[in-house]
């Protein structure tokens, strides 16, 4: 498998001011086959430093404001983005922000629950419902299902298979970020259901344990490792993988 | 299998207004092993005329009132329910409450979605933290694990399965019901994974489709024909059962 981002001619990523989303932008800019537009959006652009010197010297990357959780934003970045790719529509939408509040049994709080599930199960659903306009100009252009027509990317996280969570992987707690993938991928399952007859690609992925803030140090993979895994898995997405749980080397999770 | 909770001295319902909880509770009583102390729980007890008249006549139905969704409501439960159980503690806690707020792609709102989180997922999560006392107290008590010991009941549902939201199940949208009921199987299995150790019990339970204000008239099952098999279900649960998802004949469902 390899990065091979050259029939999408546009990515969208949402949290690409740090962490994984900004790695994406680095490496797609670094792939020889890399898209023609990638559009990278943080809450404040203003204070993603890195995110802006990327762009500076790359006119392909567009910086937007985007905050989640709010309708008025989500709404304004998507007119924005129409202007940004016209009649081609969006092939990419890479839902990647995402908030962990760790909290265990003891700790968990109603507050942490309800502001982790606005961001990561929420704000996923409503920024593809703002985009599917675009998603769908893009599809009606008639490529195989994969990038290079329509796709959804839900970055989702192991944490998030129920199945999962057991012996050792049962002792990651963190009850909010875990319910807020799991309810995730019912999401991105949803939206697979539903988009499937105009061959919208939807997926769940996890994207490994990283070294990131939210990862933490103690974490297996570097960014690096990461990311060159999950944009090959992306690159070669097809019908297959609609409406599936997929990790950073492409297998299979259980829900 | 059978009805069978004579050695269970106490049990909770929440949401025991109507629908299957309140058919829990009627059934319970109709059942000659039934269990010493039935607690019935409803937002609004004044308005729950059905299950005040139960209580008129059988001693033995204590109803109280909570709002699932209220810290202070669900404390104040929790210290009239410890004057009830006394040094017993509670043995079987049936977390029923839910909403349904149908939607659909189109339709589907931020509003409906954080809701319904609020009500099905996080609302169990934080009723049996508050009830953990008096589970682990009756769990002290050295039964065999199920309800004779200390258990929790999560009352999910099929919708909540992300591996069956396809084919004719995925004809069933409801994008904010399923996801909380998805994050309330992952809940569910948190909780198993942390009271592992005390022995106390805890499955996610799908009733059925029943023919309730929720599920409506399609649906195949009485909520007579549903409640027999769920309470005869409950009544069989042991630690083979825990941390799983089991429907009202005691199959296992995939997440």
């Amino acid at each position: 498998m390899k990065i091979n981002f050259s029939k999408c001619r546009s990515v969208l990523i949402t949290g690409a001011n740090r962490g994984l989303g900004l790695q994406m932008v680095r490496q797609l800019l670094d792939s020889p086959n890399r898209p023609q537009k990638i559009i990278a959006t943080a809450r404040d652009p203003a204070a993603a430093k890195e995110l802006q010197e990327l762009a500076k010297s790359h006119p392909n990357v567009h910086v937007l404001p985007l905050d989640v959780t709010s309708d008025s934003s989500v709404d304004a970045a998507a007119q924005s983005v129409e202007s940004i790719v016209g009649t081609d529509g969006l092939n990419c939408l890479i839902n990647n922000a995402a908030i962990n509040i760790p909290c265990e049994l003891d700790t968990v709080t109603r507050d942490a629950m309800m502001k982790t599930y606005e961001s990561n199960t929420v704000a996923p659903l409503f920024v593809t419902k703002a985009f599917l306009p675009l998603l769908r100009r893009a599809a009606a252009q008639g490529s195989d299902m994969g990038i290079q027509r329509a796709a959804v990317i839900n970055v989702s996280s192991l944490l998030g298979s129920v199945q999962l969570n057991w012996g050792e992987v049962g002792s990651f707690k963190f009850y909010a970020y875990r319910a807020s993938k799991s309810a995730l991928n019912m999401v991105t399952r949803c939206l697979a259901v539903d988009l499937e007859a105009e061959k919208i690609l939807c997926v769940a992925l996890h994207p490994g344990w990283v070294r990131t803030d939210m990862g933490g140090s103690m974490a297996p993979l570097s960014k690096e490792e990461s990311i060159s895994s999950v944009l090959s898995v992306i690159s070669g997405l097809t019908e297959k993988h609609h409406g599936g749980f997929v990790d950073y080397t492409g297998e299979s999770l259980p829900w």
